[in-house]
């Protein structure tokens, strides 16, 4: 489980978690190895090659983009990871290009909010769809991807969920997204 | 010496290193204990307690807070690390409240630049001291300070350093710093 006052975590995808693995896609780039399970975990430098197919490590840090009026907008409507009826999960995977790093704050957060509403069209799928953001691009060791986004939703949510990522990859963000796996998770189900 | 092609660094406080350690001033909070001498050596996530008093870890990362104007006016008018007759250095190392971490982008922005100038201040000293910054918050073991900032300038700059300093101590974005350790380096001199 995700624990709320943890930041750093690893993300073991093999034979063992409470997350079975429904689908595995490259929506970008690489893909990722399949596997059964997903489980979360407090950090780890490395995890043993046997117990595991691959696994991704995360930290939660301050926000970067959004401004307080978003903030207040956005904790008043989100919801908690681990509500039990919200079985259905996803793990997305992404990667930025290097002209997105050498953007200025100001230049992203154009990108992000003034020309791609990132924010304010997250909104509109609060509090169906409770998220957290993990990022990996300052860690010591070399990874794979920049962030990992987790989510929690109900079943009867999952479509809703396709449409909000169908507008997000729609965007001027994603044209700097280099590769992005998405994992969807059924909660249960897995060894 | 710090490549500017690596991105992780550790600093290294002992009996050896190719800076003399001339200060060492808790100007906020807790002391760093005493030591000869400071080297910068690639990131190790442990170093070898005989080797050293203390071992510090850092990151650099992407712009957190300058525009895209700020950036190419910085730019034009900073010089880089190494300059041989910059033989005089100094690292701050930061850590800042609670508060601090739970402001929005919007509000961290405008405490550093709008009501503290820290950006337009800091360029009045250029190209006179060459600087760069390391971040350590979200490096996975935990870390006594969110920041450490490596100067270098000439033996004749150090009276502007110091003024520069006393203008940041001032400002408002002070206010959030809660622990700040002050080290003054000569190159060389040392073991």
């Amino acid at each position: 489980m995700i624990d709320k006052s943890q930041r750093l975590f690893s993300f073991v995808a093999g034979e063992q978690g409470p997350w079975s693995i429904q689908s595995n896609t490259a929506v970008v780039g690489e893909s990722l190895p399949d596997a059964a399970c997903l489980a979360v975990i407090g950090y780890t430098e490395s995890v043993p090659e046997s117990a595991s197919q691959w696994s991704l490590r995360g930290v939660t840090s301050n926000e970067r983009y959004v401004t307080r009026d978003e903030k207040t907008a956005l904790v008043a409507r989100q919801a908690e990871l681990g509500r039990p009826a919200a079985d259905r999960g996803a793990f997305i995977a992404l990667r930025k290009n290097p002209q997105w790093w050498a953007l200025t704050q100001d230049e992203r957060r154009s990108i992000v909010e003034e020309q791609s509403r990132h924010i304010a069209v997250g909104m509109n799928y609060l509090p169906a769809i409770a998220r957290r953001l993990f990022h990996c691009r300052d860690l010591p060791s070399a990874q794979p991807f920049d962030f990992l986004t987790w989510f929690e939703f109900n079943a009867a949510d999952a479509g809703a969920f396709d449409e909000l990522l169908g507008l997000l990859r729609g965007t001027s963000e994603w044209r700097f997204v280099e590769r992005e796996v998405d994992l969807r998770l059924i909660r249960g189900r897995c060894a």
